[in-house]
């Protein structure tokens, strides 16, 4: 029997059992106070391990690498991350570093180079600095409190860490689930996320893993959009060790399904903190469409209600402009029958049946200027149901971006 | 045997002969001085019809009564557009109203209903106010140098017309093409630009029209992109009376392929016009992918180049941030080969063989300070080639949306 999932106050990667983890700054990102620029995780013992990476054709070669590392199934020990530098466009040395990377970090770790899974982020065509990874290896020092660490090492322009963690009660045995993230620009479905990070002492079939892990992606990370735009480098990870000594858990075990609603949790909590973090955000989007024909479309109805800038833009000026979101709901590929639409911000009903209903428009714009609007879609056609997640577009996306390496 | 496609000085839509248009100021729009807000475009003779319309699932019933009409195979004689009010998220009485603007035009006219068609652009979920479209059928006067007019009575958030012209000897007789655009934000494929009409003096088989404008639409409008959003409106029509007096033009005809690219030019022309004042742009942008595997691979990527929010704002920032190019490019969809790729702005080599080439930083931001950006990619694949428009994200853009309603 599961008991109820449970948030872990300060949960970060590290709350997870018989996980350490460190960070410290060696130079490859322009230095600020209290920013790090290079992290690493690790276990106390192996790990199953279950990934998801972009799905852009021109990828990071450390994507590559970690898809071959996971590929050949063995357990890994551990992670090496650098920001600054994305390790990508950079022709056939970026496989050499990334390779070396993970030799680099084993070493430092005292396990083999294909226990270690690399990750870069930041500037694409520029070489890494292999001096300076090494260096950061030998300064870094791991410990069971070091989370929060290695989430601030991974930040490029996050102006916060993204970071939680749940417990959860299966069969008599508490396990923890916990993660880190990072990424604010160059989020889009096909990986949401830049990298993401989870670590639970759960011990976990790796297949059972392998096979969850995909779906949770979809209805969670998938379903973040901040700008459009797909990252050479987006991966998630899966670390489970079994330090919390729970019966492994297979895709038949009682406590199968409550496992993999702790871990979407886990997922969707660090969505949402993404989005609220985006490039320039001030307020988290929510878009929650039920009564779709099924799954896919009420995925692609929720998603392109949270990727229209128009929308994005109507938030950001707390004004409830529902024709975009008809436009977006009538562009996003769903199957429609306008007059069974019926549509809410913030819990307000403002059409029914395809009809504007009369609304109190001073209490809406009200609702809107917080820090969440949601909208509520009802197609009223079937029962497919989806969430995505979002933030406004503001002028200070546009500045962020419009001077990043200049 | 068919001569050099001209481009006439001041074209607009009455450039082609015996056409006549006009437009007044009724009050659906503000007010401002130098606007309109209603206009009309009348043939002296039936003429050919071909359209391309919306994708979108929740269409405006102005679209829906175009489509009948079309469908039903008969000539058309004229047109009438109103913006301020997109006659979109009304109920069945969008239907009604769409049907009596025909009619009310087409009694102005002195035409049948079904020889009208009928276009709205504006705010969504707000009922045409038909004494005005009524007040301004009896208002308009027609004169065969009104296409300014017409195009001015057009304008939403568009800060100037649109407006174009060619002219092309045809087997010994000179043609015109000519035509008037409008659309400044909810621009993407499917259709690209919200309203759009093109009237030619040719003698064109309707047929041949209608088969030649589907193609013609995904090479010029549908490869624009402001900002990744599709309107319930959006509209192409071509209208060809025959006034030249030509051989009527067929798919078998010698010149069928010299009259599809001067018609191809005039929707290039307007094209840009488009991009060139998206919502807030400073900046044109033009994507040119050669060597892709496929046609359908070479606009996948020129059109993923033009339409991300990060490539949009490095081009504001004139910054040569090549690496969202390749982001751009991995994940179109787009086959490609790292190895094989160059990459270059404003015709500077800035990646040979997916390398960076190192080039001469502040010679491309200068060139990138100019007024448009090109974007050069060689897959390096096949033979397959694309061009796509758009334009720069500003601040501009953000505070336009963010107030559109309040």
């Amino acid at each position: 029997m599961a008991g109820p999932i449970t948030p872990v106050e300060g949960g970060t990667i590290t709350t997870a059992q018989g996980f350490k983890a460190g960070a410290t700054y060696v130079g490859i990102k322009t230095f600020s106070e209290d920013k790090m620029d290079m992290g690493m995780l690790l276990s106390d013992t192996p790990c199953s391990v279950a990934g998801v990476f972009t799905k852009s054709s021109l990828v990071s070669p450390s994507v590559t690498v970690n898809r071959e590392t996971i590929a050949a199934g063995g357990s890994v020990r551990g992670l090496v991350v650098n920001s600054g530098i994305a390790n990508a466009g950079v022709g056939e040395q970026g496989y050499i570093d990334a390779k070396e990377m993970a030799a680099v970090a084993a070493a430092g770790f005292g396990v083999k180079p294909e226990e270690v899974l690399v990750f870069s982020t930041g500037v694409i065509g520029v070489e890494l600095p292999m001096t300076l990874i090494k260096k950061g290896v030998d300064e870094i020092e791991l410990s069971d409190d070091g989370g929060n660490f290695l989430a601030r090492s991974m930040m490029t322009t996050d102006t916060r860490t993204k970071e939680t963690g749940v417990t959860i009660n299966l069969g008599g045995t508490d396990i923890n689930i916990s993660g880190v993230a990072k990424g604010s620009g160059m989020i889009h479905p096909n990986m949401a996320t830049m990298l993401c990070f989870v670590a639970t002492d759960a011990a976990v079939d790796q297949d059972f893993l392998r096979f969850i892990l995909p779906d949770i992606a979809d209805s969670t990370l998938n379903m973040l959009d901040i700008d459009g735009d797909t990252s050479t480098n987006d991966s998630l990870i899966v670390l489970a060790n079994g330090a919390a000594g729970n019966t492994t858990l297979t895709s038949s075990s009682e406590d199968a399904g409550a496992f993999k609603d702790a871990l979407t949790e886990v997922l969707v909590q660090l969505t949402r903190q993404l989005a609220q973090d985006g490039e320039g955000a001030s307020k988290l989007i929510v878009a929650e469409v039920e009564g779709a024909r099924n799954l896919a479309d009420a995925r692609m109805a929720a998603k392109t209600i949270t990727s229209s800038l128009l929308v994005k833009s109507a938030v950001y000026g707390s004004d409830p402009n529902w024709g975009r979101l008809i436009m977006a709901i009538g562009r996003s590929g769903a199957e429609t029958v306008e007059s069974n639409i019926d549509l809410y911000i913030n819990g307000v009903c403002i059409m029914e049946a395809g009809k504007p209903v009369p609304f109190h428009r001073d209490a809406v714009v009200a609702l809107m200027r917080g820090d969440e609007v949601t909208f509520g879609v009802n197609l009223n056609l079937a029962d497919g149901r989806a969430t995505s997640w979002g933030c406004d577009l503001t002028e200070e996306y546009v500045v962020i971006n419009s001077a990043y390496t200049t």
